[in-house]
């Protein structure tokens, strides 16, 4: 193929892709503002987690003369980011629901807000620094495998997903749209944990292993509560979709709980006692009162004498 | 330990690995052509979506006047750096098969080939678009936690699957070696959702949290199908290893199937018919009837009385 | 909000995080060292990564001639970044359990230590290629969707779980504090498959899928074990906590187990024999002898002719 007809099949791609611009308009983003930029969000939640966790992250020695200095840059660098996201979010919502394309970015009334809500945000920190040293401590406590905080801190993925949950909460609870929701699912893709940033957490809250956890919107966690890998806390239908929007559909999970491996727990009206210990497996859809342990009679085995597989199989020739 | 003895504990150490490239023959790149770049593989995929979702995943705003331009631009990247890639991944192949070391990956033939495999997939972009327009329509309707496209777009991970794999499986059906398993295993590790490339899956298509969901190579998937987490659907056995190859191992899912967390649907004659909804954690190696509602009845739960986890120990001095 | 006015706010803010910073005193670093970086260990196997699989992972092809020197360069770079990151971590550990700010970390014998442990893991090497090398033999035997041997190594998240795994588990067994954690999280967080890196693990390892695998500590793996997705190797009980540290809470599996998808096997006093397959779901705490199959009844199912789902209803309009 020369250059010339490579030319004309490379234009030809082109325009047949603007075209499908204009068939599909529901993947068109709108043109008036920036969009929300995805990879910035993350960097906010990284640095962050730089602030919450002080010389755990950063990439040079954290020492008392340097702390003031450097806390002040990275919260100088995180309102700005932040502030300048909520713009772009707030708008993009005002410009779908209104369909107007009047420059809503530039409005002096989205700026105050989205510079007032970072600072709302911000002055969380202490608190959320507050709750993720108690669910330190319930790693340390609940895990035999845990050598040490500092492991904790620095590897445990139920460690980064309530972190990365605490975060995004604080700016659920501030009506932000499309931040809270791009932080939770940035977690989940890196923990297997799926917290819906809607959900109320307690304090020393641990996750142990954690692949395969789903905590809905509407779930209430209360303290002390410990999750295994596999646990879904869900809705018993979400045949209604959007009709169910703001409608509670998850439990409650009072202080104490314990729940193993694979549970699940549906319902908004279902609500698990203080101190109940759920078994692995267990599929429970209405509330267990306090005190109780749930367990499932494990489905019966049975053994067969098979011909076990071949153990000296030539692999040599593969 | 002084510079002279370290310098020469290195070049023990180089020696012995050196040593060891010559024993694990089978796993040693072949020398003559460039090898496929996973890293490069995966950039093409970004930049792929970047033009699926035009000014979703850019640093920059898109508007009209620059959208021309823009897209041309990425287009260009991705047609030389996918050319690039099938002619190392062809060329990889030739070289495993005939074993010869002939200068395969500067054949005309294959360069000729690979020119033409990466037009012919850049032909199916508005294809793709629109079955992901679907998808994210599907996602909206399906999830009360959804509060705009925009949101599904940014975040979901549902929605990041299905946009690799509708890739991967276009460069499938191109006989592309290599590529496309590298894009499905990539959307794996991202989102916790393997899809084998060879999947075919219609429009409409929407997964839910979707943590642990397997999908086999010979699975086809109709419209309006919803799937959740940990739903597998697989093969019966795979004992049988390469001797499988080509074989139709996985289901067929028909028009507007429900599978809810944690089902598994088994076996290449098992065809789950239109309008099914499978209960969870039902595991299904037969066919099931049109318009059924298959559930499981759930294993019976067994509650005693224990004593609490102690909730008043004292975690402060941990 | 003019520039005083937020630059007053931004000092309030500053001032109560480093409030905090003297309340949640578990979350502090100690100050006299550096401490470890996650960023540079996931570097440094990163790095390993292209020695163990040379060719497959570098940027530039390789081929005899250049393979000598570029071994070389990459061994001296992963010797000296793992030495310092070994010097932090047991200084690190030092700190924390002498409570001494003395400075741990420029001590001779810490320094001599920690470039002594750094060459006993590189002397390793070798034996983890001859083990890599089986596990990738034993993916293509045993999965009909492989095509090549290349397609396994650049991409089948069980062959890099099992490579992050044989690393971490060489440094686990150096009583290197920290970093093998740090590598098995990565690992985790990367493929969904959880191994810590105390598991024992013989050769021919095959994990298919793998999401939402568990494999602990003190878990012992013979040759030709094949492993699905969901699988959990795991205590009894953790509610003894820390208590628990050190003590065999994990099963044994012997040479030729196959385990399917989302078994559990539970319990340090658990041996699976020789040659056992384990079917799906299986929930399972006690041994199981040389040979046999084990399977569950499946749960019965309930077929309902429940009303199908609408499938002309008007998604445009969304």
């Amino acid at each position: 193929m020369n250059n010339e007809s490579r030319k004309i099949k490379i234009n030809k791609l082109v325009n047949n892709i603007l075209e499908s611009y204009k068939n599909e308009s529901c993947i068109l983003p709108h043109e008036t503002c920036p969009m929300p930029n995805r990879d910035i969000i993350i960097e906010i939640a990284t640095t962050l987690r730089m602030v919450l966790f002080p010389g755990y992250f950063d990439k040079h020695t954290c020492n008392k003369e340097i702390m003031e200095y450097h806390t002040g840059e990275l919260i100088i660098n995180i309102h700005q980011k932040l502030t300048e996201q909520i713009i772009f979010a707030l708008s993009l919502e005002a410009v779908r629901s209104n369909g107007t394309s009047e420059e809503i970015c530039r409005k002096d009334t989205v700026i105050d807000d989205s510079v007032d809500l970072s600072f709302k945000f911000l002055s969380m920190i202490p608190k959320i620094r507050e709750y993720l040293s108690t669910d330190v401590q319930a790693a340390l406590e609940g895990d035999p495998a845990a050598s040490s905080i500092d492991e904790i801190i620095f590897s445990y993925p139920g460690i980064f997903a309530i972190t990365m949950h605490r975060i995004a909460h604080e700016l659920y609870l501030l009506n932000i749209p499309l931040i809270p929701r791009v932080l939770s699912e940035y977690s989940h893709s890196i923990t297997g944990i799926d917290i819906n940033a809607g959900a109320e957490i307690g304090k020393y809250f641990f996750i142990d292993h954690g692949t395969g956890v789903v905590i809905g919107e509407t779930t209430i966690i209360g303290d002390r509560v410990k999750i295994y890998q596999g646990v879904t806390l869900g809705a018993l239908s979400t045949r209604g979709g959007q009709g169910l929007r703001g409608v509670k559909r998850h439990p409650n999970i009072e202080n104490g709980v314990t729940i193993y491996s694979g549970a699940s727990v549906f319902g908004g009206k279902t609500v698990i006692g203080e101190g109940v210990t759920i078994g692995s497996n267990a599929f429970i859809t209405e509330s267990v009162p306090s005190g109780t342990k749930v367990s499932i009679k494990n489905p019966e085995l049975i053994f067969k004498n098979g011909k076990p597989r071949e153990l000296d199989q030539n692999y040599s020739d593969v």
